[in-house]
């Protein structure tokens, strides 16, 4: 085996060394059946196992009432943003959406797609997206309140959540889920591709509060329904069993190594600590969001010149750190620092950042 | 480890021992990038390589022309199902279905969800789906004929594929794509769940004209339009790597292992020969399925009583031979015995059959 390197991609991104050392290890044999978790029937006791832990998981970690439903449905964040309006938007009622990417262009475009009467009531367009919008209203005729509670490609995120006023919430937390606790009282449902905090990619993790299953117009496509799935336990037909089998060892990595999501958030300011405080001390690099917007997952940053960024990234991977190009829409470096990658992973880029800056400063 | 057993379970099923061993082997590094295929940026060049290797040996095994696009989609044949009219169905022309058992339902109810102009043109359902419809005439007005070229449940098969009189064949494969090779050219769409024959659960195979695609309305929600998926290589968003990367490996284990469709043709022929001549000329076991009919996939047959059927399942478990029960909703016992279940399983099993016929016949 080669040597594993430093992961900073935005997503897929890095998994728990010991989570891919325990898939490894049982990977032909699992739990003694006698056949590998890729070739396990879903009907089996096996992976009603799995598939309930990771339930019973979510539940503990993200302090879940019983009126929330933990579902996993596939076709990722995207196909979310369609099924949102189509289920949860009530007739004659407007869906509201705040605009800070895009992600959350992507999701009020599928609303608009399908005729609904779409309001982005706060929007950070005007400046690039590069801040989180403050002082907006919300409305209460409104069937819900979207927003995207990290943006990875600009590097922000909501500090605070907005206030719902009674509005359920509906969020795209895609690229923060389980990196700190919150309150998830007033959030009608929450989503988030796997593939960034809590697994590979293959699965949306989706948690919706029961009252938000009746809003269901009866003639939708059944796997476009999310009661399909809270009626099956995300099982109506064959799910990505892999895939929700790794998600599970993320969320035990997280419960039993870690020790929940006070301590994951503890670790996550420490590591955005470090690599903010270096960066806002240095006049060689220079961070593209805006303070108090500033993103604990997806630090984004601006070398000199592009040709300086083309060869940061470079020979970061020559000392292995991998990932740091940022997204093809906007140029840039981007470190993301998700809940697996450690603060020995920040010091070392820091530490590498020093020396580039040192060399070609 | 412990010992691993023959797996006859019907889906997600066996795969071949050498895709798991490669798998197990490179699971923490893949391909000196250090990091996992579980990590692996699906914008990067490892993982362009690995959907472009899946397409390339989904082409050449099946023979397609370039009219064709090979996409990955997830949420399994049940999406398949509401997307297959959504994008084919044409203004003012009916779609046709042929009812061979539980699939080709639900096929038909999602087509009739969206209020379809739905025509069964052909069913098995007066003897309990045990066979393969014949003498049925095709209707050119139809937008296309829908059927299932394997029945998992009822253990029947398509010998022959229906005469299609230029209407576009739809066909759900699931259980038996890549068994065996067949003209794609009457076909407008092929889909298949990857979870039986060539991969784990999380992804639909979806082979699809390049007319098909002219098809759909506009006004489709993005991650419903098969058109999607063929502009952007099936990533417009973050695909299923890891599902991916195990199919294009048993892709691989069919072309340079097993030589391609005929040998895997003429494999199950003998393995088909084997299991079904023993229980022909039997009076202990008894096929379920019409003679003319039988699936070389799932090979269904009763016991004497039902005690003796769950008394079977259970010793054979011991003996290692495991998923033998029935599905569910017909009860008896089902072997499948897809492509990864090679000679040698399908051998041990007669062996495990006759003793057990000698002890309780």
């Amino acid at each position: 085996m080669g040597k594993r390197i430093y992961n900073f991609n935005a997503g897929p991104a890095a998994l728990p060394l010991p989570v891919l050392e325990e898939i490894q290890s049982e990977l032909l044999d699992y739990k003694g059946s006698g056949i590998s978790i890729l070739e396990v029937s879903h009907r089996s006791k096996w992976f009603d196992d799995v598939i309930n832990e990771a339930v019973e998981r979510t539940k503990r970690l993200l302090g879940l009432g019983d009126d929330f439903h933990v579902l996993f449905i596939q076709g990722g964040a995207s196909l979310q943003f369609c099924m949102i309006p189509m289920n949860l938007g009530l007739k004659g009622r407007p869906v509201d959406y705040i605009n800070t990417g895009t992600w959350s262009t992507k999701a009020i475009k599928e609303a608009e797609i399908q005729g609904k009467d779409v309001r982005v009531i706060a929007s950070s367009e005007d400046k690039g997206f590069s801040y989180i919008p403050d002082g907006f209203t919300v409305d209460k005729d409104a069937s819900y309140l979207h927003f995207t509670s990290n943006n990875t490609i600009k590097g922000t995120q909501w500090a605070r959540f907005p206030e719902a006023e009674g509005v359920p919430l509906v969020c795209d937390m895609s690229s923060d889920i389980m990196s700190r606790p919150f309150d998830a009282a007033p959030f009608g449902l929450i989503y988030a591709g796997a593939q960034k905090n809590i697994g590979p990619s293959g699965s949306a993790l989706v948690i919706i509060r029961g009252d938000m299953l009746e809003r269901t117009p009866h003639n939708l496509p059944t796997m476009l329904k999310y009661a399909t799935f809270a009626d099956k336990n995300s099982m109506f037909n064959t799910p990505a069993c892999v895939v929700i089998y790794t998600i599970n060892l993320v969320l035990k990595w997280l419960e039993e190594t870690i020790g929940g999501l006070e301590k994951m958030d503890e670790i996550n300011q420490k590591k955005g600590s470090i690599i903010y405080d270096f960066i806002d001390q240095s006049g060689f690099y220079q961070g593209t969001a805006a303070r108090e917007s500033r993103s604990l997952m997806n630090v984004t940053f601006r070398l000199p010149s592009e040709d300086l960024e083309k060869k940061f990234v470079r020979e970061a991977l020559k000392e292995g750190l991998g990932g740091l190009k940022g997204h093809r829409s906007v140029g840039g470096c981007r470190a993301s620092i998700y809940n697996a990658s450690g603060v020995e992973a920040v010091k070392a880029l820091v530490e590498f950042m020093k020396e580039f800056e040192r060399k070609e400063g």
